[in-house]
């Protein structure tokens, strides 16, 4: 292999050194910042070609080899890259950030020092209804009067809260037991250090449509604001191959085999016994994985052979 | 939630209990064998349920729910299984396996014992051409006669390796330096525990078609004759949402709403910018992408736009 | 090796099978309970010996194997035992439980449920001082007016706490987003399964003196009234070498060295090297490290030279 | 807390730089070089900051700081650092780096190049005696003549294994499967990132003397020619505090005061239930644990109490 052996210089982004430490804000009162990062798109290409020798070099270009690799999910490359971001988020949003567990972490510690004193207040126009249908989720705001409302509630109880806690130290309480009734908006700050392969699969979560609102704000401004400067070439492979990606099941690739061949009976049957076809009173009943199937066949342009005139998938 | 707050009794999967320890043959004189494990597919439903709270028991069935949460990968669940093997591996195979960062790992150690008297033989019919085109893999069986010819070789190398080794110990010198030269090819053994989500990881690498025949062949018996039995329910939701899944790219998505909305000037475009179509001097490049979304196109009865009569992807 | 490869059956702890499932209360409403487990210190044993290979077997009891491995910080047997517990804990315990990142964990979601209607209550004689000296922790508990008063507030903020949380979700906003100003003392529920090497590690920093009270009391329960029925010789050793053991600092080695070879002056000498000791306007300084090691000092019936009549360290 | 929210420049080190991507020569013909790294000294006093808030900037000096995280084990902050290193490596030393699984690793692959063309050497003076009395290590170096012919026997090995791999390539074997008779001297080269917590980790069990001398050649080189530079503070503490500090264990804590108390036969009983002392047919049985607490007591000026005129530690 090639004896690339002599002095070099560290790999830096200008683009991102530009912000370094300059602060994004997300939500009300929360930020994040990049304060350090080690390689960039090179550094992920420089880590593959070792498992390659030399000769291979000439065969792939970067971006060709980035694409590949995150085609083909080499996912150790992408962890050759690493970034240390500086974050201020509601401790309620935090619960669930804190849930990906290979990152490293220095939270703002509140048996040390006394809390922040901010939590996350929610503007009037910013209450959002229960999701029907799904378990989870939100879906439409609500009235202004009623957000107006709830606003004003919540502030009132944000300054009750803040106001027991303050006692409570003046009290003389030790602060590891009075913040105990803080409330969960209440703000909190960390370091947050991850590698980029990790960081992805944190984002490919957290951008996703089914994250709550919060967290997919700060993801976002993660990958749109900072990961797209710092490794634009893979940031590019991660929208094309893993967040705008679709995947077709076991089941829906043998469906549409049988319906491209013309037999319409036998896909219906595998699609039963696959679970996405079953029979109520009413007829087909609902079944969100078939939902999501007949989108996708939309796409290629077949209809789903158990959709005719006098049963549609709505009924039940 | 449901106050489940009484004495209960392991949980246990009889038909793994019955294989308990026997041996599964792999290699020439490999093994997996189950020592312990924890959990089944109930195990799964019950830390899956502790999301969704008491009410939500009624609506998914168990068998619904985890390939629910296989599809969505909602993979947490999935490690409150544990399994603990006892396996006999060739140290090359080895090495690859070890790769996997998520296991606990006990290996037999040569610093404190005499190397196992065993590598791994290959027999005449069983050595492979190194796959074309490819960087990696093999691909075709050499001829016999040039098979006997290698076999003999190497049961010879083998031979001369250990008794380099033997003639070490018997001067006295430390087993930790007496070993250097072993061959790759000396069989290893090992107890490897891990959790179901990180062995499906494991085995959806393993198992795929790239992998090197031999680690493919201690994940399959892994598979097929030990997840299977232990985790039915899972397993069947691992084959259909994952090992046999496909993907589609947001460039595939894009080309193929093009082609079906009528557009195929515009869907040729689509697959230009996401580097699936580029020209040399002869003609349309090869591109493994390409041909893979072409295999896809194919599946869904869909003819590629750019491949014309006079213009087919395999020249150049 | 020994070829142990026939039929055998599942490890199993009488005494912790007896009591699977029923909860070990915690704090005024939290508890934790076993759900399942595998192995015991014989299965410790047993991965530690493939390393050995036969014949160590004679050598070693059981008891000093896992005391041997426990003393040298050979860690990976350990890791060949699992358990898994359910836990019941105010969220503010949980955010310092969950930084321990090598644990598997499914927690009682309050998107997909209503949050659990109970927060943990701090009893009139259970408020603490804010300790003194050091920078966290408390110390002492307040009087009983005081701590009468407190208590009667918190049973109010609590209250009013969840009014508003209840007037959100009637008023049909999402429970994630109702959740946001929930007390931090409200009780959570969660699936908790750890290996036992990981599990000693957090017991280790969280049965210190130096944890909050709180999970302090269930590290307590863990430790005491779990592992050690589950894996007692561990326990034990674990007691022994790790819980109860003292470091001596290569300075302090060096120092007592120089004071047992009768040489006070370049004791005295290495004792200012390593920043032991440094003089301010009223004498020696205080310093906790200095503090530490004579309390040492005095347990092996060392004077400390650098303590005369009139320079003791508590001056300044 | 203190608002650090202004641009700012990426942490560097000058003397490190100065030899980035320079080789340090390991063994015959490896190496070590640093590649690229994250943060110094003062990053990980930022990230413990963070927990402190403001305020406590004036109480400690950064050198103290550092120096409490590293006594009281608060590892967190050290994660915050991290380094890229490029390894050349005998694959017998890199099955034992390997097993470390908190490090990203890029390795050369032997599937998609030749295998690179250097085994280790072992110079006539380099040969080892296995050690006696333990099971594991070596001791003493064998006579030159002996050396001399052990080396040129392993030159004639390794000669033959090359010849076997690259007579079947020169057949078209796959890579894959050629490579399997290599010796496990054979280099390999990997890129290595891991932060420097866990890189301390590695250094505390690979400089140990109980370590084999080849992966502790590596870390020495590690150790005392890269992190002594990068972080020169963090690393004088890791010496003073983990690589050269001793344990006294609750057993031989109990014994010392038992000693000091004046009561030597209480403290003969506590060091027979710990199981310190037994006796068999010729007296005291020989232990190591008893050793080792010996030593620990001749440096604190204390006879040990059971060490009488005609009952030594050394018979049997």
């Amino acid at each position: 292999m090639t004896r690339e052996r002599k002095k070099i210089a560290r790999v830096s982004v200008g683009v991102l050194d530009e912000f370094l430490g300059v602060p994004i804000q997300v939500l009300d009162d929360g930020f994040v910042r990049v304060i350090d990062y080690m390689g960039t798109d090179s550094s992920i290409v420089q880590a593959a070609r070792i498992s390659f020798g030399q000769g291979t070099k000439r065969v792939h270009q970067d971006r060709g080899l980035i694409r590949h690799l995150m085609r083909n999910r080499h996912t150790t490359p992408f962890e050759m890259c690493e970034i240390k971001l500086h974050v201020r988020v509601p401790m309620d949003c935090w619960r669930q950030w804190i849930r990906h567990r290979t990152a490293s972490v220095n939270e703002y510690s509140t048996r040390y020092s006394v809390a922040i004193d901010a939590a996350q207040k929610t503007a009037p126009t910013e209450w959002r209804f229960q999701a029907t249908g799904a378990r989870q989720g939100s879906d439409g705001i609500v009235p202004i009067e009623l957000g107006k409302n709830l606003s004003s509630k919540e502030e009132a109880l944000h300054k009750y809260s803040r106001d027991v806690y303050i006692e409570r130290l003046n009290c003389g309480v030790a602060r590891e037991q009075a913040r105990k009734d803080l409330p969960l908006s209440t703000y909190t700050e960390a370091y947050w250090k991850i590698d980029l392969h990790n960081l992805l699969h944190f984002l490919s979560l957290r951008m996703d449509h089914h994250a709550q609102n919060e967290i997919r704000a700060y993801a976002e401004a993660i990958g749109n604001n900072i990961v797209a400067h710092w490794c634009p070439i893979t940031w590019e492979a991660f929208l094309d191959y893993r967040l705008h990606a679709k995947v077709l099941s076991r089941i829906e690739w043998n469906v549409i085999d049988a319906i491209v061949q013309g037999d319409n009976q036998f896909a219906v049957r595998l699609a039963e016994d696959g679970g996405l076809i079953s029979y109520g009173t009413h007829g087909l009943k609902k079944n969100r994985e078939r939902e999501e199937f007949e989108e996708k066949l939309r796409r290629f342009g077949i209809r789903p052979p158990w959709v005719t005139a006098g049963n549609n998938a709505t009924s039940e």
